[in-house]
């Protein structure tokens, strides 16, 4: 082969070209900004930063979604997020509640945006109203919760708490600042599972995706004079337990003025009852798999944070897994119907019983004992009746837990009418 | 190319053979026997043929499995075809069915081949029992019906019919000899589809394999003097639809000797609650998909005939769609007790709503309309819940509509204790 005469001016040339070029190369490398750990946050996000629209920066995506619930105030059949007037819908609710505010005002809830606005216009508010009303409603309250105490927050007037709150439902009820990680921020949930010997630090990232919603959507009470928020749950959380719970208490909402019987209202016992052992339930489905489908935006997946009803978009949420979209939704409106036609007849049966309770009341010499089990009877048919009427999905969540529940409570509204009736003529029925 | 000369008397040899060959091909293929369309039955069987031993000759597969119905009983948690005495189980059954023959004897059935024999047994027989109670217990059946219609057959003494049924039920009593065609061959399953305006000839083969069964698995009546069974199903096959037509023709089993109430029986209405909505019976699945699966034998697939509880064989049977398996029996045995818990709710109320009206009935001066109400609610509330009880799944063929009916059922029952305690003291309560 033949030889390539080069001159040494330009071999000495080229090496110092490649040597610049390895040097330039390496400064480049070393002036990179230090790489993360899977994420590069643009915006750092303080711990339980209450604005969700500085979250946002990082996840738009979520962001924008969650926008979504100011906008998307939608009705279905039964539910929905249509500030409809229960009330209106449902005159029976009136008797059912009398004495109680929720006789004054009860609108079906809007999206997550409208908490801290529709809390405050809601008729139901007065004096006596205490701060723990705003524990579900405002992303403020887990800084406040760490700042403050529960305690503290709980003891204060509504009107007082209320100049601490500026931001409704928002990223901090759910998620660590950063890692994003789903986190239990309100202490009366987390005091609930201690006291169920429970750690929800352990439970995976799908048990998470529902204990989450826990965070609001539970029965509570505010026990105590300093009105401190109370999951009942020691016993566990079927109705119950629940029952027994209170019982054990002693603990009412309100004496209703026409039986005088203690009661007790339920407040969405959604988690409850979705937990209490419904196929979807046992088959791992979460909350947010049917609430928060994953979608998709371009090449983005992510849980949409629209949070609503599944019904509202059966393709997206439903198809997930049924492939039948139309059979399934069928089957969810055919359980809804006959759920709401139980829970009417429930409704009849407790009126009917309050109705026997206030003439036994009237009637001098009627027997104090029977009279006072018909009250007992009354207050378990309506926290019963109210554990399914309080709760989001008009039964689907749990359908035969839902219909178990409502047949034992028109059974104990219809006990409560008869002893009542007992109670003004003791030998008419034989007592057992 | 080299010519090969081959002698005349070797040409002539070769054409002597192939034609000798082809002469006995022909002879051959002359022989063979005339080939059949299909199958080629090994026996060919008489129309509406009573002995299912005959069929099994072509059928060994679904004949031997037939033949396990004999051996096979065993016990579920709520069912099964072990013949357990319901009345020891269950004592509340006895006051239900006072007056009634199912209050000296009830046990459960056992499978098919035993039902001629059972029926025999059964301490409910006397000497007025109707012919019309082999309709479900012959594989004689199809031809007896057609040789005498189903008006005389309904018409004889159960012991004059008796000397013509020898064989229980049978491959008679669902297929056309044969052809195998499935085929509605009890006239009033026929008559009470014609109510309806339906024609089984047009349903698919899918169809069948649940309408076979309601030739026998359906609540039914006797009609008239003559005792023709006759199906309630002109309005319709819900309880409701089924209530209203028994209303229509005034018609009752027999009058409760305590409540002085006009009862319904009901009887196994398996096909009523299964097609009334559920989910299965929505999604396309057949009795025959649970109770009959396709199971093989070697290379041969075919419907095991050992008709049983899914429960039995759940891989066999719920694993043909549903990959996990132990998750969904456990869903049946939770809904199973959730019916069986609100199904004794319901007896207890029945039995004090008897006990009221028992006493209203013996003192004198109670109102005669209001107990004719609490009697006709007694009536109401017990086909209510016999229409679940005496179906044979425990709730889990369509448990929402089962805990729908037993809500109902207990809701009435409980009004007519009320209404038996007002007809005892009329100004006690307020009527409506």
């Amino acid at each position: 082969m033949k030889k390539i005469s080069i001159p040494p001016i330009v071999v000495t040339f080229i090496i110092v070209v490649l040597a610049g070029l390895v040097v330039a190369l390496l400064l480049f490398i070393k002036n990179q900004p230090a790489p993360t750990r899977g994420i590069s946050p643009l915006a750092v996000i303080e711990a339980m930063e209450p604005v969700s629209e500085k979250w946002g920066v990082n996840f738009p995506n979520q962001y924008s979604t969650l926008l979504k619930t100011k906008t998307n105030n939608t009705r279905t059949t039964y539910g929905g997020s249509d500030p409809v007037d229960k009330l209106a819908v449902d005159p029976m609710l009136v008797d059912l509640f009398a004495g109680y505010p929720f006789s004054k005002g009860y609108a079906e809830d809007r999206g997550h945006l409208w908490s801290v606005e529709d809390v405050r216009a809601t008729p139901r508010l007065n004096d006596k109203t205490p701060g723990t009303c705003y524990s579900c409603k405002s992303s403020n309250n887990p800084s406040l919760w760490a700042e403050m105490g529960m305690a503290a927050f709980d003891s204060m007037k509504f009107t007082e708490l209320g100049s601490k709150i500026e931001q409704p439902i928002g990223c901090a009820n759910c998620h660590e600042a950063n890692t994003m990680r789903l986190v239990v921020t309100n202490p009366a949930l987390d005091e609930a599972l201690k006291s169920q010997g429970k750690d929800w630090t352990t439970f995976t990232r799908q048990e998470m995706r529902s204990v989450v919603c826990a965070n609001c959507h539970v029965e509570y009470y505010f026990e105590g004079d300093g009105k401190y928020l109370t999951l009942p749950w020691k016993n566990g959380t079927t109705i119950e337990a629940i029952e027994k719970y209170y019982g054990e208490e002693g603990f009412s909402d309100w004496e209703h003025p026409v039986s005088e019987a203690k009661m007790i209202k339920m407040q969405h016992p959604d988690y409850e009852l979705f937990s209490a052992g419904s196929t979807h339930y046992n088959a791992g489905v979460a909350c947010a798999d049917c609430h928060m489908p994953y979608t998709r935006d371009g090449a983005a997946k992510f849980s949409s944070h629209d949070v609503k009803s599944p019904l509202l978009d059966p393709n997206g949420t439903c198809g997930t897994c049924h492939t039948d979209v139309a059979y399934v939704t069928e089957r969810v409106s055919a359980i809804q119907t006959q759920v709401n036609t139980t829970m009417l007849n429930t409704e009849k049966a407790i009126i009917d019983a309050i109705k026997a309770i206030k003439k036994a009341n009237e009637l001098p010499g009627s027997d104090p004992a029977l009279l006072e089990e018909a009250r007992s009877l009354h207050r378990s048919a309506q926290l019963r009746w109210d554990f399914i009427a309080a709760e989001n999905s008009m039964g689907f969540h749990n359908p035969e837990e839902t219909l178990r529940i409502l047949a034992a409570a028109t059974d104990s509204a219809r006990q409560a009418q008869i002893k009542a009736m007992q109670s003004m003529a003791p030998g008419l029925v034989a007592r057992k």
